[in-house]
């Protein structure tokens, strides 16, 4: 294929009415997400103040600072863009999630917890990709300001992931999201303003059951500080909690609960809230990813909770309240621990080994390979085998009505093949840098799913990330931007056919 | 699709001129694999007779009882199919590796072993599956009937699969195998006698390298009867060892670079052997397959080598020895060990893990995902890459001159995706028997892919599968059956759509 073939199969691209080609847009949207996270460090300026704690400058300096260079991002890149190219999404994506948490991570290095550069952006990478890993101990006794900068990163990370879910990636197809792609987009000359639109009604979606969720823990029993930075990294499927012993902190079976729900809201594909929000009830209900989601959550819960009450000494209410609170929290890649689940026995550890690359429904904030790839794989596997048997027949499986084409099959077995691939590799370059079997695999696997927690003494849910080497914590954060950019997005960057268009 | 659209599918298979839809061909093939079984436990007879062991008595008998049952089945069907509908092919693949091992273990309940059922079996099947996992300790000190008959075990069930795949496997098409499909036997009307005929070149074949492989290790130090038993398990790529410590026990450099190769040699695609003997010798160098594997075995065992020199006090020289031996025992299947590799430190734990998976060709004795099943995903992989730079472009890969079709890559990303489902299934079952997870996820894995040993103290190289309690010996048998069985093979009897044909 000639450079110029490429070129015009570029240029008939349906979203791409007239081309612009260079790097302002990409400016111009790495600008408005740094105005965005500048503003953001002025809420833990403005607590700390009030509290009298000194950090209060360091947010409000490192906010001017990134305020000012969004701002000069931005403005320096005309505005009225109305179409994008998929180079420029590919571009947009990842050149972003790596300037926030560089940027995020300024308070973390210049506040009084004075933390390396490397740990700084682990933790602000692991913030703004809603992963939940922590290089952080004694949170218990930290001054609100970075608690709270914390909570946020994950919020600002969510809602992002969101807007970029549906204004970008649809139209990079990746990994089999072209089954989710918005029907009045397919045909648009108005790309920008449209799905501009549609991600502020998301955004706004998401604020108002952020707002519900904090109102509802701070009624269970949390305090208002609490409240609002559980609320801010549950409805993100984040996990950072203001304590080292996470959710297990507050010894409440409603608090649990809530944030049970609340995880399990985060987890659904955000656009059927809109549906149903616009008079379409029952959109919800009728959703095939969601059905395969709440079925997978009953299947993993029920029998593990048998379990647990039959192998341990807990009473089947504490045995369910267990189970379903920590097997949520892994499956939504959220990674909150309300007790060290690894040591109820083998099983569990095989359990929550497992079900950390599950991951939630697509449109949401969690991460994984997520539900509807598994059910697109199982038809695909299904219709092989029915194939198999009846070598002239015709088997097509559908999905939400709409039928699997062997084209979108691939898409989502390339994509589990890439991300087992990652794992493979990963996991091999962590354990370069010193770490065993356990933690270097689950370790990887955590972090490309974004989960939080991994197996083992060292990263397990009693443990946390901050003994691990440098090496590896950089190796770790570049799996979380692989895991939350679906790696295909990260990936297409490192293909010489890039750059070369 | 109703009932009679199946069967009109099914009787308009290219293969099947003349449907018969009998179990009758099931039982000749199954009576004839016992019949050869049954004379096999005449020639460990022979030995213990001639060392005036008693065992030979339980031999002779064993060998008498399994003939005649053999014969009884053989003949109690007529002789002369000439064809092979799909429903058959997969019964005959499944019932025989059933059959064999259940008739195999005979010897190991009845000799002075007097292993329990459960061992028996598992061992006859980790024989018959050329895996190579045991649970017999003080092999050293065992009669030489037995130890001969174990390394018969895996050499008959060497030939078996490769006779199996180039009679059934291609008919089956599973899991991309239809890439391999023989020109020849599209149209063919004589399905049976031709694939027989092929079957029978490609086991004298076998036999030849064999004998090649038991006198070269004769004439490098071994003894005749430990270099017969070791070429009866490095061409198949089995790996049953006549001591405890495997091939460490020779501590030969000699013996392990003849077993090496002998190795190699077993897990390629034989039927390109044939075409080279034919006068085409450029067809072995040219085979996408063959390059891939070569290039798969060099990019691991060099830098492991370079490793392993710097990070220990071996020399070079011994370096390369004990990486290339355990690498290519490992990713062939065959699971001899030369030293216990997982105590070289963290990197080779999880690179002795990860290249279990990786396999041979296909086409050979070995098993495991198999080299062709990575170059299909890694070429789809690429082409999914540049359709979301390009979506209008057209990208076709070719294997070995033939184009992967979506067809084709959906069948092989199926496989590995039925693959990874069945390892954490069956992680999770050996669990539930009380397994630690490192050893659960590695016997799972070292199961499927017909290895050997896993990782860990108990079963890792230095171990056995002794210690293992009986429930998971069961569940590594089923693995090791469906593993060798390229899982779809199994699965598909369990699939109702199957017996209502």
């Amino acid at each position: 294929m000639t450079a110029r073939t490429l070129k015009s199969n570029l240029q008939v691209l349906p979203h791409v009415h007239k081309i612009n080609t260079g790097f302002g847009i990409v400016y111009m949207n790495i600008g408005l997400f740094l105005i965005v996270l500048g503003i953001g460090m002025y809420v833990p300026a403005i607590v700390d103040a009030v509290q009298s704690n000194q950090d209060w400058q360091v947010f409000a300096i490192c906010g001017s600072l990134v305020t000012f260079i969004g701002g000069m991002l931005f403005l320096s890149s005309k505005n009225n863009y109305t179409t994008l190219s998929v180079k420029q999404g590919f571009l947009i994506t990842t050149s972003t999630w790596i300037a926030v948490p560089l940027m995020g991570c300024l308070p973390f290095i210049f506040s009084d917890l004075q933390l390396s550069f490397t740990e700084a952006f682990f933790e602000a990478m692991s913030g703004v990709t809603t992963t939940g890993s922590t290089v952080i101990t004694g949170l218990d006794g930290l001054p609100p300001g970075i608690l709270l900068w914390r909570s946020l990163l994950q919020w600002l990370g969510g809602v992002g992931i969101i807007a970029m879910g549906v204004a970008i990636m649809p139209l990079l197809q990746v990994g089999g999201m072209q089954l989710f792609k918005i029907e009045a987009f397919d045909v648009s000359e108005n790309f920008i303003p449209r799905s501009t639109h549609l991600a502020i009604s998301l955004s706004l979606l998401y604020m108002g059951l952020t707002l519900v969720c904090g109102v509802v823990l701070w009624l269970v029993g949390m305090t208002p500080f609490e409240a609002a930075c559980h609320a801010f990294t549950t409805v993100s499927t984040g996990g950072f909690s203001t304590s080292d012993s996470s959710i297990g902190h507050f010894e409440s079976a409603s608090i649990e609960y809530v944030i049970s729900l609340f995880m399990v809201l985060g987890s659904l594909p955000f656009i059927l809230y809109l549906k149903v929000l616009s008079g379409n009830p029952l959109k919800l209900v009728r959703d095939t990813q969601v059905h395969g989601y709440v079925a997978v959550l009953l299947v993993i819960i029920i029998p593990l909770s048998g379990w647990l009450c039959l192998s341990s000494d807990y009473p089947l209410s504490q045995s369910v309240r267990y189970a379903a609170f920590n097997v949520i929290s892994v499956i939504t890649g959220t990674g909150f621990a309300s007790t060290d689940y690894t040591a109820w026995g083998n099983l569990s550890v095989v359990v929550f080994f497992f079900i950390m690359f599950i991951g939630g429904c697509s449109g949401s904030t969690s991460c994984g390979i997520k539900i509807f790839r598994f059910q697109v794989m199982i038809s695909a596997a299904k219709s092989y085998l029915k194939k198999y048997l009846f070598p002239r027949g015709v088997f097509i499986s559908k999905y939400n009505g709409q039928p699997i084409t062997e084209k979108i099959s691939g898409s989502v077995f390339s994509f589990v093949f890439l991300f087992v691939v990652s794992l493979a590799i990963i996991t091999l370059c962590l354990t370069l840098t010193g770490l065993d079997f356990a933690t270097a695999l689950s370790g990887a696997g955590t972090a490309l799913a974004n989960v939080g927690p991994g197996v083992g003494h060292l990263i397990g849910p009693a443990g946390n990330f901050q003994q691990l080497p440098s090496s590896s914590k950089w190796i770790l954060s570049f799996a979380m931007l692989l895991g939350r950019l679906e790696i295909f997005s990260v990936l297409v960057l490192l293909s010489p056919a890039f750059w070369n268009q």
